[in-house]
């Protein structure tokens, strides 16, 4: 009954339905009415009731869950099956058990809370409250260990993507796959995969994306490297601008649906490219560790299968698949 | 309780315990003594019982738990938590599931019965009854992506020289880790991993091995290309020799550790040279798969990471990682 009411309240989102109405489509009592309301409000929607004209959906209300996420939404397979929690250790540790047990392909694991959200490399993620996107998707694809890397750069430019559309915001990519505002972090992306020698079982790609948080909800110190896409909007534009989690999941998910496709059939070079005009990495100066060894050069450019090329003053080139890459201007690198 | 009467029935091997003495000892009825014996028969021990001198543990007893594993174990990390199951889907599943959770390296799972034994590329595995040696071992190296290759390797050279120690058979090994015994499988070797693109969480390494199996034991399909080290053993002495399953295993896991240590110390060149004495591919023709095509060729050797060189008639000469490479003369392929 709780879609019923809000599938209603959804189709008419200027207007207030009333009590009345909805007891008699429903074929339920008011009181039942007034209690799924109730059980609403806690989910997080945001609706006003007026004793005379009924119920009426805000559109402030910033919900996570299978409905809204499937409300409007246009990918094939992406986030058909959702599971959603108001709290949860993390959406990838949730997401690999369920691949583990057979989920499919698609499979989309988010949560308004993560107690232990974890970043690349095993750090730390702060997401600790409803004001960002955590999301994790279970993919299957058919190719060799080599090009998972190609994916996680699909997955960066499918995010630059569509925080361009969502919210007119132009992002940059740190190699391989954080998403960069003013020198600053919004969004990074973890892939696990699952795998025998020669062959992947699964992937679990989980995607953190801070949305509505304002300066102080980050910790101090993290707060030089760590921006939302509500300070950014603010910053250009000067406006408060909320923005819907929701909406920003559907949209990431048509995105990098799109480009995923292509890379399963094997466009890695229309993707590295595509990557290539985002990156605010090639052509920088680069810090990073290799073979145990702390060393600098300048990113020239990326291979066919994803890794960095750094030529150190030396002229020694390497290829460096992932680890630990700063780049100078970026996240407090000076 | 059940561990302290078995603990005095293995220390006394030959002898028999007196019922009085074991419920002097132990502080509890007889009884209590009688309805232990039975729950230890239950588990599978064979225990002859006299009214006049008490209980004495027959030493064809072929049972796997941590008492039995843990009884002589020479190892220092691996084996010394165990997990095990009467009856399991698979052990890897469930070494996966646990090591998800963060179960420590050496944690070992076992099973008498696994409902779904796996081999590699996703194939059953026939592991429908308590006469082979089903087990699983998690292990969490700080190794390259890349040289996880070795690790398997390693694993199959240790189940070679474990066969050797315990039961005096000759054994080789067909790329990249199965073990052979006159052209039939004997042992196969799964190895999982969960990792990030530039990080390894952990590794399952599971082991199906073929022990007391008579050939009535196997479905017919599979006769020609499988054996049990029972029939080998009969084959080649003539004679009936049940193994114990639990021992086999002591001794994989120490023959293991030693050569693993060695890996995560670099040792490549060494294992890969200790491999390939045991092998039965090198310079043997092979058929296998490349990438979707069907092409045959010579073994050369193997990489440093352990991949196969094969030399085709028309001088190609090709690194396979892994896939489906068949050996002439072996597991049927005439």
């Amino acid at each position: 009954m709780k879609k019923e009411i809000l599938q209603k309240l959804t189709e008419n989102p200027s207007d207030y339905v009333s009590g009345e109405a909805l007891s008699t489509v429903l074929g339920v009592s008011r009181t039942a009415i007034w209690k799924t309301i109730n059980d609403l409000k806690e989910d997080g929607y945001i609706i006003e009731s007026s004793s005379k004209k009924g119920y009426r959906l805000s559109p402030d209300s910033d919900v996570v869950n299978s409905f809204e996420i499937g409300n409007g939404l246009r990918t094939k397979v992406f986030g058909r099956n959702v599971v959603h929690f108001a709290e949860v250790d993390s959406t990838n540790n949730y997401a690999k058990k369920i691949a583990l047990e057979g989920s499919e392909e698609g499979t989309l694991v988010t949560a308004d809370y993560q107690t232990s959200g974890r970043g690349r490399l095993g750090r730390n993620w702060d997401s600790h409250d409803k004001k960002g996107v955590w999301m994790s998707l279970i993919l299957r694809p058919d190719i060799p260990f080599e090009e998972i890397q190609t994916i996680t750069l699909a997955a960066s430019v499918a995010v630059v993507k569509a925080l361009k559309e969502v919210a007119d915001i132009e992002t940059g990519i740190k190699w391989p796959n954080d998403i960069i505002i003013n020198g600053k972090k919004v969004c990074g992306i973890l892939v696990e995969m699952n795998m025998e020698i020669d062959r992947i079982n699964f992937l679990v790609l989980g995607i953190g994306l801070n949305v509505n948080q304002q300066p102080n909800d980050f910790p101090e110190e993290i707060r030089d490297k760590a921006t939302s896409l509500r300070i950014s909007i603010e910053q250009s534009l000067g406006l408060q601008k909320p923005l819907k989690r929701s909406e920003l999941i559907r949209v990431i998910l048509l995105k990098f649906e799109e480009i995923y496709d292509k890379v399963i059939c094997g466009a890695y070079e229309e993707i590295i490219s595509e990557w290539e005009k985002y990156s605010l990495t090639l052509g920088k100066e680069v810090s990073m560790t290799y073979k145990d060894k702390q060393c600098t050069g300048i990113a020239e450019g990326i291979t066919k299968d994803g890794k960095l090329i750094v030529r150190s003053g030396d002229g020694t080139v390497r290829e460096v698949l992932s680890g630990e890459v700063s780049v100078r201007g970026l996240l407090g690198y000076v």
